[in-house]
């Protein structure tokens, strides 16, 4: 498969009824994978910074794709069929260039960050003469699915160019034109280092996505960003390992040992600083001691309503509103309303988060447990024992302690990049960067041995098994 | 879910016709993994060493099961229905007890492993009081499913409790006796160190396996350990992520600058120390030079005809073989002969090597790429800048240079256990010890800090992002 047919496979789908091998679009996508894997640092970071000058070169051109894209969406916002935010995040020239700017010094950073291949994590000198070396190495090729921003073409194309992986890119069909703007000076960049351009490919539509989803020969890893029914759409439709989460529903615990003011402000950052994210928090436990002190009704629950939070109670902790005159009248006009089951099991993604008073921590874990979707769960305590209960035993990607779960997030975590946020049990769990996007394979160097000459009982040769300290000067025989 | 009704469930499975509730009994597996999640080191090697205990005091209850099994396997060899390798594999008293002997060392062996949980792997001072530790931890619930050799249930047992994992585990329908025997010790074992016994827990019948296959909400990874079909079929029956290899088709390319008596003796270990094995060698790409010169009529093919070995030849390769008399009389007797396109995509398990001949190591790489199933893959060369190629282009979870693909091993690469071989892209690749059943949380400890302190352009907080050295005083603070 050459990289031109599958380039004009690419063309194809935007443009013809003709149909496209999808299969020869996803085993070039592995040639070109295969290609990057010997990539040099230089050469990656080479393709970055021309990417970074083509994206400012074309910026007009590129601006006006967007700009079209802009106005067939303000038409569908009018008609009711967009919503208001989805047009707002199309804008890749928001805030007078600032958007687009930013996205520019984006690049720069992928630059800058270190390379997260060739990196030595385990060498053993099985023998004199016989070394084991595991070395990461790009995990091949990443089809990535994603919503609303085309600016995730150019994130997501440095993150695997840097990586040195393949990647095939499918966005929303609203930001189309802007995409294929994108997408084009991706390719040109990756040309221009002579990188082959197969190694960011773009495609439209939904009969690609399901067509690409049974190519699990050519793709190693689908990284769904979006809705949590996107997500779960997709791990049903594929035998490819899903990285990814369907779900955040983050639950704050209050224990009994609580410093309840700063309780409260937790709560209020973690539900008020960006409800619709997935770090959110969603659901407050609060300790029966901390209902029966006051501190719900008196601290807590206040500084909630007064951030225009809305509470859905539980018996317990809705009762204990009513035991004060402030908390009572939220009640009266309906911003403190009785939870139903339900409410424990929903991501409101909006001002309203769900209450519920539980026995200690264990109680607090259980309900995460019944519950949570594994993504972060937070315990408030002065109690370094309760705290230590909790986060050993809390099973979530982020176990928090007298900190807002809105913390779990790539850049913050210092990642420089964020790939997504996955709530697997296995490969990359959390805030995925860089690392999330390789993987390691064993090298052996000999002089020729055989496993016939280690043969128990033989009276031959014997493994060492010595760890060999991995000095710079180890590390920089396998950089690159 | 009580520890009881899933033990029941699994003793119902064994015993009546009653329908097993497998969703109760996987749910009864989630909560016993979280319990393994808080248990120390010391609880689980206290089990481990009470496992070596209970099956030694139980030795004899275990060895008349086994015998139980095997009088009845040996009906099913003498009327054709079983073979003899399976029939001596289920013999778990074997070679005068050494195998016995063997497997209860084993046990020993995975106390003396250091533990792969609470390992601190990133470490970061996000802001003066607000820090971000990795720290791995189990996955939580495995589902292994193994054919034939019933000491499985004891080895995975113990990678299972050492690693905090809970396991359910599916052995072969000849062994079951043996396998409930060996399984009533591990559970026994479980229990008398107050741990759940529904950490380990034992299914029977196909029906079990398809439907645990469906639990994605409590079993978090798949390990087939058996044939190619076994795992295509686990494989496209489920969500769950699996861990394993399918196939194991290793090459050995012999370079025009290889030492052809080095190449020689790396092929016949590869093919021939034990062909059954994943890791064993099913093609020899030989280089025209190598051709040319001799070298692979005069030397490698010989060896390999000495040791019994039939080579399947591309007509280059067969070609040459006429042209020494030795190795003439092969093709007279039928031990060398035409190589069909299918012999370069089959996984021999015998005493057949396909051979072809390649211009150089790009043809040799694009043939791995294009038949191999990315397992272990060898280079026979002097030349150093050509290993450097290889070792780094193919696409292998094992890259060998001047040595035989059977060092595959996690025994070998000094794992000191081995749950299976990985040929997955993602989580775990090649040999996988301990390390491949644990994933990692995030832990954040702050005082009460909120994301809004830090908004940019807020004149607020700024992140440090200053990596923490991890001391081992650091380290003892999250070993447990």
């Amino acid at each position: 498969m050459s990289t031109n047919a599958a380039g004009s496979a690419t063309t194809t789908t935007a443009t013809a009824p003709t149909p496209v091998d999808y299969t020869a679009l996803a085993r070039a996508a592995r040639a070109a994978g295969r290609a990057m894997q010997t990539a040099s640092l230089a050469t990656r970071n080479a393709a970055l910074t021309a990417l970074k000058q083509h994206l400012a070169t074309h910026r007009d051109e590129i601006a006006r794709a967007n700009a079209a894209n802009l106005a067939e969406a303000r038409t569908m916002v009018a008609s009711g069929s967009l919503s208001e935010s989805t047009f707002k995040r199309l804008d890749l020239m928001g805030d007078k260039d600032a958007k687009w700017h930013a996205l520019l010094e984006g690049v720069d950073d992928v630059v800058g960050l270190p390379d997260p291949t060739n990196k030595v994590t385990l060498a053993t000198k099985l023998d004199d003469g016989l070394e084991l070396y595991r070395v990461t190495c790009p995990i091949g090729v990443l089809l990535i699915i994603f919503e609303a921003r085309p600016e995730v073409v150019v994130q997501i194309s440095a993150l695997a160019i840097k990586s040195g992986n393949a990647v095939i890119l499918k966005g929303g069909k609203e930001a189309s034109a802007t995409l294929r703007a994108l997408h084009a000076q991706v390719q040109a960049a990756l040309v221009s280092v002579n990188l082959p351009r197969d190694a960011v490919t773009l495609i439209e539509g939904r009969d690609a996505v399901q067509a690409l989803l049974d190519q699990d020969k050519y793709i190693d890893v689908v990284i769904p960003r979006g809705s949590a029914s996107l997500v779960r759409h997709i791990k049903d439709s594929t035998r490819i390992p899903v990285l990814g989460h369907a779900d955040g529903l983050c639950s704050i615990y209050v224990d009994a040992e609580a410093d309840v003011d700063m309780a409260a402000r937790i709560a209020v950052d973690a539900k008020t600083n960006y409800p619709a994210a997935c770090n959110a928090a969603e659901t407050l436990l609060v300790n029966e001691k901390v209902v029966a002190s006051g501190g719900w009704a008196k601290v807590i629950a206040p500084a909630l309503l007064n951030a225009g939070v809305t509470l859905k109670c539980d018996d317990v902790t809705l009762a204990a509103l009513r035991t004060n005159p402030t908390t009572a009248t939220a009640i009266t006009r309906g911003q403190a309303v009785p939870a139903t089951p339900e409410d424990f099991d929903t991501e409101f993604l909006s001002l309203t988060i769900a209450v519920r008073v539980v026995a200690d921590v264990h109680a607090a874990m259980a309900h995460i447990h019944d519950h949570g979707s594994g993504h972060t769960e937070a315990i408030v305590t002065a109690n370094a024992e309760t705290a230590e209960t909790f986060l050993r035993g809390v099973d979530a990607a982020g176990a928090y302690w007298n900190a807002s779960t809105r913390f779990a997030d790539g850049f913050r975590y210092g990642f420089g990049a964020e790939i997504g946020v996955s709530t697997n049990k296995t490969h990359a769990r959390g805030p995925v960067g860089l690392e999330g996007l390789v993987i390691y394979k064993y090298r052996v160097v000999g002089k020729g041995q055989t496993v016939a000459e280690y043969a128990a009982g033989s009276g031959g040769r014997k493994y060492l098994h010595e760890p060999i300290v991995v000095t710079e000067a180890v590390q920089k025989r396998f950089s690159h």
